[in-house]
């Protein structure tokens, strides 16, 4: 599939969003009850699920900017025990139906949205149009569609949309980046990437409706977006292909492996692999003519490594010895310098929306062949 | 591209080409002077470069079942030299020009044939019709109809013919295969492989003419074929990309660089990356839903190393320290033990042929985009 796109940088891209952002007006500022600025932006958390509980939640306690004000679950129980430990008032507690009235609580600046893929486009949908601003997890949502309608909301409300796409803000990550944009791997020629594990029957997951997909919305969502930062290029070409291998029922609505290929505009090519069925430390190895890099982990909560061969240098072994949730704080507390600057964050709306239009590219070239 | 076979295994196909082993008469077994059966298959080295000088050659040293005694090359000197070194008698060399001369050479069993890939189909069928046995280098050639034609001679003349695939009889990817062939790694789902280096200038590589392609025909073959041997399965639908980013005169001719997908017909996908642009570590690495496997490098002469995580296991470290030229002891000794035996080889034309069609179709694919 041929992207008639020029080769336009990612860089270039983000330059062009950051000079268009008066559509997010000053009036949008967070501002303390007394209308003097915040210093730190308060979260009104929506799903109460792993990555909320033992990940953001955890990782806003850390932050410097970033605080939780506000909980919106469908376990009243599960919330007023959450909403102690995080010295959440009980009236700060919301549920799905009454979700609108976050728009009345001042202490709320933005919401972090972690449900299910299916209710992400609804629940920032509503939450732009309560006037606050939306951190939303990845995948952005299950399609192109509600991707759009996602960045049409928070820009008619004025307010910021970013993707939680917290590889972008990992030391690990970045250094990987700075070391291409360096040159000393020289030009590079490759990428290889993958990450996946094997799922567990009777997971949302494994419903297309609720997931949009299979593994590639929920893991190879995080190889194909590596891809994508570490060469600063939009892929030009892509195709990919599908199967199922276990008839055990966990893979009647979505496929289990999904391999697919990219070609980036100046020749870069990358290889990825995800997959439902099996244990795939994520990793990706990058080919320069002077030098090649390996991150694995690559993806994971923490633990990441870096190790680089690079011509007549010593070899690097680089080590992440940060731990979890130190990677949910960064993300938060990028997104609340955002908000309090008036910035356009770097994983923003149009970011997600991207990745969301080459997963349909992929799932549209499997197509060819039935799983 | 969708190639409409049957899911039929490589074993399958082995079996039945060894049932239809009368294609090649009892006469064509190796006899000695007196007319009793060799204990040592004789090799008449065709190309004296450095695959021959420095890894074959010394490798039959070591070999039960296989000996130099005779050398075809187009520098006298260097022959004569060799020659001596390897005790072959200077009647026993041959030009490019008096080829056919080796009919006359009972002592000469077989060619091994280490030329320029637009040399391979020639070289073979003169030798065929000269009555030698062929272990011809890979790519066997430099396209589908040279390689038919290959085989066609060798069955003609009812001579073996063998495609030197020495990671096909070597420990670590064997061991690689019996762990997959063990069920110990689960449902195998996918694999991710790569093997490339950074050409210089000037190598006859880099000649559309004399190699037939870029990486994938020199380099990117141990990939493809390790993924058919490591699955036991031909790939369904092929799908690659290729591309030239260095823009520094190699790359007028060949591609600089192929990424490739495949889906095999149990679901299996694998997805590879070859390049003539960067240093690229042969591996690959092999995903079951009860652990995965790493082997590099996979495909260097020696020095290889096996990795595997198999849930409920300790984890399985098995450097393998062999040696350079055990590969290619191996590889001679498994021919001539076909050629004394009246066996089929295990990497035989039919072998090599189907690496040229999947080539030849990763090609066709790439070439819906300029590079």
């Amino acid at each position: 599939m041929s992207f008639p796109t020029r080769p336009i940088s990612r860089r270039t891209l983000m330059r062009g969003l950051a000079a268009g952002s008066s559509l997010v007006p000053l009036a949008s500022l967070a501002l303390a009850q007394d209308d003097k600025p915040k210093d730190k932006i308060g979260y009104c958390i929506v799903g109460l699920g792993r990555i909320s509980l033992q990940h953001f939640m955890p990782g806003c306690l850390q932050a410097k900017k970033s605080k939780i004000v506000a909980l919106v679950s469908g376990h009243r129980e599960k919330a007023v025990e959450t909403a102690k430990a995080y010295n959440v008032a009980e009236s700060s507690i919301y549920s799905y139906d009454n979700y609108e009235q976050i728009a009345d609580n001042r202490e709320i600046d933005a919401v972090y949205i972690a449900l299910p893929n299916n209710m992400h486009a609804e629940y920032t949908i509503r939450a732009a149009k309560a006037g606050k601003h939306v951190l939303c997890e990845k995948p952005m949502s299950t399609n192109v569609n509600e991707a759009q309608a996602m960045i049409n909301a928070c820009k008619a409300a004025g307010k910021r949309l970013m993707i939680a796409y917290r590889c972008q803000y990992e030391p690990t990550n970045l250094r990987a980046v700075e070391l291409i944009k360096s040159g000393r791997l020289g030009a590079v020629q490759s990428i290889e990437s993958a990450y996946g594990f094997n799922e567990r029957a009777g997971e949302w997951r494994l419903n297309k409706k609720m997931a949009g997909g299979g593994p590639l919305m929920d893991v190879g969502i995080y190889a194909l977006n590596a891809c994508r930062y570490l060469t600063d290029e939009e892929p030009r070409y892509i195709e990919g292909f599908c199967s199922v291998i276990d008839r055990d029922g966990r893979f009647d609505q979505v496929e289990e492996n999904v391999a697919w290929v990219m070609r980036f505009p100046s020749g870069i090519m990358a290889s990825c692999n995800t997959t439902y069925g099996a244990r795939m430390n994520g990793f990706f190895r990058v080919h320069g003519s002077k030098g090649v890099m390996h991150v694995e982990p690559a993806f994971s909560y923490d633990g990441l490594q870096l190790r680089a061969q690079i011509n007549g240098e010593p070899e690097l072994l680089e080590p992440n010895n940060e731990k979890d949730p130190a990677q949910f704080t960064r993300e938060a507390d990028h997104f609340s310098n955002c908000i309090l600057n008036n910035e356009e964050p770097k994983s923003n709306g149009d970011e997600g929306l991207r990745d969301m239009h080459y997963i349909a590219e992929i799932y549209k070239s499997c197509g060819r062949q039935a799983f």
